[in-house]
């Protein structure tokens, strides 16, 4: 037991902390921005997965526990309906107070309330407990890569664009460097084959997964090829060249209804050098403007445009079916740890699922409509977190995120 | 061949009058309107289904063939980018010029045109004229429904509630009669089983079909069981009696964030007698404004209001796969001729599917993001237009259209 | 009293029939027609001008009276709260139901009640009545105008660009036809001088006048010269040409953001020929499309248009004082039957203004914020409807009325 | 000339120096947030002003300036279109950087570089130089308002209700003590009498004003009587409880439009206590959220709000002309320090007014259209600041700055 405990504490340390590291290079001012309704303030990010402990840990299992200030509940609950009101999501950046030094205090005042039930908990608590702080600490990691996204957004809206992480070569994340130092020219592509058949999808209940991976049951796949590694910046940028924001037939209807209604012709944080029609392509990043890195997995892709993209390269996007069938493929790479990858998969329930119990009965269920599955992982995913099965879900039009493309064709 | 071009003439001949004939009830200023940018004026529809006709069958493929007028292209292009600009959809109600006797005399004009070709087509031309002309009548059928729903949308807004075919029971429609006079009584609810297991999707080569239904292909299912008939108005109004609009926990996110910000609290042809918060239900429809019948099939729902109601019901929608395995199941009931019915299913391509060739490119495959699957057929659907694999489809708040809910329960 | 009454009635006959006269030209496809929340179609004006009568007059002043359709009161009350509540303004467009003919009853319904009870009014009654008949006519005119203005807005909405009047010469309107074939040249622009001081403005009390034209004041000017003619098309181009909407220091704040956001470059009917950047200025009007004629007095600007291009040519709008203190001026020209000319007074109510008693409380007072007031009259205002003292206005971004520029300058 | 000097000196000072007492109260995070588009950061406030010296006296007057960061050109500029592109006013909220350090930063260096330029400055240099600075020193009390009531606004979308002053009686403000501390009971409301007549309006040549309160001309006036103070709370009470927010009746067109559409149904900062229908009005204020003082003013109107109280008080708002004849009547009362107070004159040009040359052109002219113009000054407004001539003006919604109501009757 005192195995459990000591692990289940250690786990709930380190990824406490790592929210603070990536908080740590933004000032107050910094931490309280919230660029457009879909993103939130950094502070908002720490005091949510904080109240998430709070409200689905302390409350109902720590015997006098007291909140930490009882507004909070409203403030900081997201989309809980089960849990109550909530502050409007477009507001939260007009939230100036509690100070990011009272949300501060507020972790604390959790982290140990948190600690204390662990300590003491017996060994049915424990069992009850154990399951919860482990959702709490799967749910502040997502949080902590919207952190780093949502606050790239937020610099990109600054005409000084800011660098979240000045020099590119000295960051705290090391499966960054490893990225970012990766492969210096981008190897030629080659496909990988497979021969379809019935496969086994979902997660087969070795160890945490989210309700949305279950349950595991069998898919019937046709033959096709798969693209060894992700598309590139420098293949982007030929889809560009080749009048690629110009050719209605490569985009879905959507699609090229939305380029034409906002005006997109490059992926979001692609710029020309001095604004010039044919100046050299700059991308901004979490290093600052850069030069373009050709052969750099292309990212901050849109489903649109990652579809239009692949129609264009005589391709098409692979179901999350084959993505994960190939996952183990001899020779396949960059499966995590660059960019999600979008799948021509809409974002439907699994035969058989049903929602989590409880209060995790909101967590993915109810956002099955309009939405299309990411699978793989990114920079900014922390470790340890993504899992070959693991469904990531945008609307096809958001592109604030680091996605991405994997090429998939018919044999 | 000339049993083949006197069956295509007379399959042309029907389909066409038939769309004078739903229009036969309006005036010409009844056929000018335009209710929202979703639908289209009747007058547009008669015309859009003519240009279709002209462009893709005589233009390529008729010597000589004098076009109406030009400018006709622009007016009624709906969304085909490789056939030019056009005029932009929300302001179809504006075109009061053409008039409805200029639109009719266009029909003639392009009618009499497709005549002489079928006519006079030697074998070569027949074999590429045929499937076209085909197209435009499965085309023109799809538009049938919508001159009756956008009409019947129409009239719903003008508070005189004008009927489409005032009197009930003396409609020229007698498919319609046959679902308006059913079982006085809807029956009690059955559940027919499917045992699962590797079935055939899709079309299978013999007739007419969409490139959406193929290629057809195996796919696996698991064990489930079926609503033998349709929900009833009479289930649904007790969906609402319970707080079905007002329960949080039924619906999905994005349905949810619908209702609330649309006011929607029951389907949208609903409404109660004298505007009383509890008088009896009335609904809107093509014979005016009605008392419910609760033993008839619920219609005009969206996919979100379907969803939360399967959820009240202890169900869930069918898989569009589902659906297509249990059509000749023993015991079933109401699989067309009364409302589409929604299904769990995103409309997502057939594995190896590959659009048509030419204009029927953009015909299906560019709107599969971001609407649900549709299978079955309404009171509106024109004889001989469904199939047992057609797919229907709509984004997943329309309910303008006859759409409703068939449960289905995992085993 | 019978030569009230046998004027009254003629003048109500003469009223009524231009109403329908305009119509003439309009199929009733074209008469239902709603181009843009601001416009009506020409059968609502026609309807609702009759539902004045109705209401104002003969429901309390005509004993036994029998309205022609109960439900008309809610489908044509414009914006009387007083009267209960009315269908949306922004949804006119999509009443196809009452018919045209349905509404020609309506008018002859009416209009033989009027006379009847015209006929039959004994002096008291008459006393009250005529007011109110004449305040019904006046409406009417104003309606009238709409009617032509609305419809050429809708025209202007349809690719094949429709003409009200198709030949230009055979109008039944006389004072069009004068307008048009107004001098050949136009004059070269004189500057007529008023020397200030107090000045009676408003109306007099004889004859009939709108509630904000009174109570007539006295007002102080100081000295100003006012052009002696309008601004023409063609010095409109030169303005256009001079790069008169490229520099915002010519511009109002509102009339600057209006212009970006709007994309406005010309005035509202104004394109190039061929669409081509350096096409010829070619104006749509009643008669349709027509090649810009520089000597004819510039219509359809909006007020942050007539202020820009005033401040462009070293000059400025006249108030609503200045302008009717001129209005006798000798050698002063297009003073009425043109344009009417914006004005740089916003509308506030004159010192001491009451709105009238009644149901007419609601005609004038309550748009007193944000719209400007326009003096004098247009090619659309018919024979007899406005006076020197008349105050029309409209918001300062309207620009689908016949309105037009004359300028002042301070000595 | 050291007198000219060391007084302009010692104004500046003086200003520059309230602008950061003002800010003392808020943390930066506080500072960096804006509300809705038409409030603005504190930390923005501080920089604006900070460039319009920058802007306008250092670059063309002190040889050898060297900017602080030649980006914050774009940064800061307001809405001169003469000095370049701008940042857009609806992102101010979204600069984090540069920090409320930096804009410190900023400060201290334009304020080294204007005492310098102000200490070396001969005569001549002189002359050009003092007005601008002036000009500036009023800019910035304008901005010092805002700073107020954009702060206030933003507290009062936080469910937290900060205070912007937490105890309600140690302000560093002392007009502001004085008005909170002001008479315990609201008098009887007395009524003032003018006779009417010329007066004189506009500002004469003494002292410092903008352009818009000139050329100072005569003007005439019909008699009246105006109220001896302001509206109060209980009043403005009276007139919801007397269903004022239900009774179109007493509105303008456009104000009983917002109110519908905005859901209106008392000033902006008033709310009930324990959100229950009969609960106790409470005023949210700088102070907090409070108890109503029914015998303080009320404040926070727009001036839909304003009219329509006065049309339920059988009164009406008085004319500009009016309010600034009344200015020394014997007996009246809270002519500034407590609210502006809305006028029923639309903000339009004096006669013969010329705005001012240069970059000061854009000042105030640009925005004489769709607003109404307000006298007096407010519990916000810096002292020294406000003149009996001084016209402020905002559209007729808005209702965040400290506006109220005085009363005129007719004679």
């Amino acid at each position: 037991m005192s195995v459990v405990v000591s692990g289940l504490q250690r786990a709930y340390d380190e990824v406490r902390q790592h929210s603070l590291a990536l908080a740590e290079p933004l000032s107050a001012e910094d931490q309280g921005v919230q660029s457009m309704p879909d993103a939130s303030p950094t502070k908002w990010h720490l005091a949510h997965t904080t109240w998430f402990f709070e409200t689905v840990v302390l409350k109902p299992h720590a015997p006098g526990y007291r909140p930490f200030d009882e507004r909070y509940a409203y403030l900081f609950n997201s989309y809980y309906e089960a849990l109550g009101p909530r502050h409007a999501r477009p507001q939260r950046g007009l939230l100036t107070r509690p100070s990011l030094d009272d949300v501060h205090a507020y972790r604390r005042h959790v982290d140990e309330a948190v600690a204390a039930l662990i300590a003491k908990a017996d060994a049915d608590t424990l069992a009850s407990v154990e399951p919860l702080v482990t959702l709490g600490l799967h749910h502040e990691q997502q949080h902590q890569e919207l952190i780093v996204t949502d606050m790239l957004h937020a610099f990109s809206c600054n005409p000084l664009r800011p660098a979240y992480r000045p020099g590119s070569s000295h960051g705290s994340d090391k499966r960054h460097e490893a990225a970012s130092s990766a492969p210096a020219r981008a190897q030629a592509l080659e496909w990988l084959r497979h021969d379809g058949g019935v496969v086994g999808i979902g997660h087969d209940g070795d160890g945490f997964c989210f309700d949305n991976e279950c349950p595991r049951h069998e898919y019937l796949l046709r033959p096709y090829e798969i693209a060894h590694r992700l598309a590139t910046c420098g293949e982007y940028a030929a889809f560009i060249e080749d009048g690629g924001y110009e050719r209605p037939e490569l985009w879905l209807s959507d699609g090229w209804a939305a380029i034409r209604r906002e005006g997109w012709n490059a992926p979001i944080y692609w710029s020309r050098e001095g604004d010039a029609p044919d100046g050299n392509w700059q991308v901004f990043g979490l290093t600052g403007l850069q030069a373009l890195d050709p052969d750099a997995p292309v990212s901050n892709l849109s489903f649109y445009e990652a579809a239009a993209y692949a129609e264009w390269a005589g391709a098409r996007l692979p179901t999350e079916f084959e993505w994960e069938a190939a996952f183990d493929a001899p020779g396949i790479e960059q499966m995590t740890g660059h960019v999600w990858q979008w799948t021509r998969s809409s974002y439907d329930p699994y035969p058989g699922f049903r929602p989590l119990a409880g209060v995790a009965a909101e967590y993915n269920g109810k956002f099955m409509v309009g939405q299309q599955v990411l699978r793989g992982g990114s920079i900014a995913t922390p470790p340890g977190h993504t899992r070959p099965t693991y469904r990531n879900f945008f609307p096809p039009a958001a592109r604030w995120q680091f996605t991405g493309v994997r090429l998939v064709r018919d044999l």
